[in-house]
């Protein structure tokens, strides 16, 4: 697959089959996840995959409370502005309610999931290049994900459910379900380079305008 | 480019030419960028493009204060080892520590710097997809590059040198140097994902073993 075809159509796919992720599939993420750059190259990660329904299972009804818990804390003013507006922003994030809720009555479904763990990284610029790296080469594949640490509210008994020592540094950076989508690749409508960008300074604008995605 | 190949061979290039990076480069590499997903689809970035020679040089001088703390702390041990030892690890960090002095020495000859910033994104996982996927997108143009976060060490200072607001909650995530390679691409040696991988549960085999990279 083209380079940015893969960067432009890797969104964030929630709804999946719960079709198995061929064990191929599964190596092709992992060997090009250790691939990407970490600080001063320590490779201070794990990946641990999770295709044990039950286990998904336990994981999944973590997930539903924290989804709950999210909505109640961080996103409460968010959901409430989506609930009451009828504006493009407010129905984009109901969209997104609305997929995450399928996450949360179908996560039992989903046929992997792939933990990342970090040591000493207090950025996350040594452990989301090989997340995405995963889900890149994922997506060359056919397969769909999705990158949530919403569970980071439940961290302990996630870590429990996993088996993962308390006492090693291990940190849970993420959690990403996969499989194969049920709907189709799109290029993600964003706010615009020079909405978000600078040059030199900030507040300078960076230059250039890019007023249409520059793939396909 | 195939996807795989910026996977396998998007290593810290952090031996460049001071060649300046086309607008075309920059613009496609910020493109790439805002197509990654990010938490709640919130978008919460700032993306600041820096080409002035005078701030490239201030910063410069910023980054020669902060590697010479990391050594002295962070890597404090395994710098003293890497030069005790004749062991493949340490000749590795011997490298690294080489390519390092080198962009200490000759920072102020990066053509191009990419300042990544976030808001309330606590894990790195709603920029650090962002940032890659703008490191992918250069290499497909035949640009390498090298994410440190070496520099909030001197946040407080760094910032002001961008003029970046104290009061708005923006958190610099890291400092790309963007440019012509003077070396060659290659796929990074690695610990293989067997030794850094499990399945279900920590400490179980994941199940394959990969003793050669899956590309090309």
């Amino acid at each position: 697959m083209d380079l940015r075809e893969a960067l432009y159509t890797t969104r964030a796919m929630r709804r999946v089959k719960p079709d198995p992720v061929p064990v191929e599939v599964q190596a092709r993420l992992l060997d090009a996840a250790v691939r990407a750059p970490s600080g001063g190259n320590a490779q201070g990660w794990r990946f641990l995959l999770v295709d044990d329904k039950d286990q998904i299972a336990e994981i999944g009804a973590l997930y539903a409370e924290c989804i709950d818990m999210l909505w109640a804390t961080v996103y409460k003013d968010k959901a409430a502005y989506a609930e009451s507006s009828d504006d493009p922003e407010a129905k984009q994030f109901k969209k997104i309610m609305r997929s995450v809720t399928w996450a949360q009555e179908n996560f039992a479904t989903y046929p992997l999931l792939l933990f990342a763990f970090d040591q000493f990284d207090a950025s996350g610029g040594s452990i989301f290049p090989a997340v995405w790296s995963a889900m890149l080469s994922a997506r060359a594949d056919g397969v769909g994900s999705s990158l949530t640490s919403v569970l980071a509210f439940k961290n302990d008994e996630t870590l429990s459910v996993l088996g993962v020592p308390a006492d090693e540094g291990w940190r849970m950076s993420c959690c990403v379900p996969f499989g194969y989508p049920t709907g189709t690749w799109a290029v993600a409508a964003r706010r615009p380079v020079h909405e978000v960008s600078y040059r030199n300074t900030w507040g300078t604008p960076v230059g250039f305008e890019i007023d249409e995605p520059l793939w396909p």
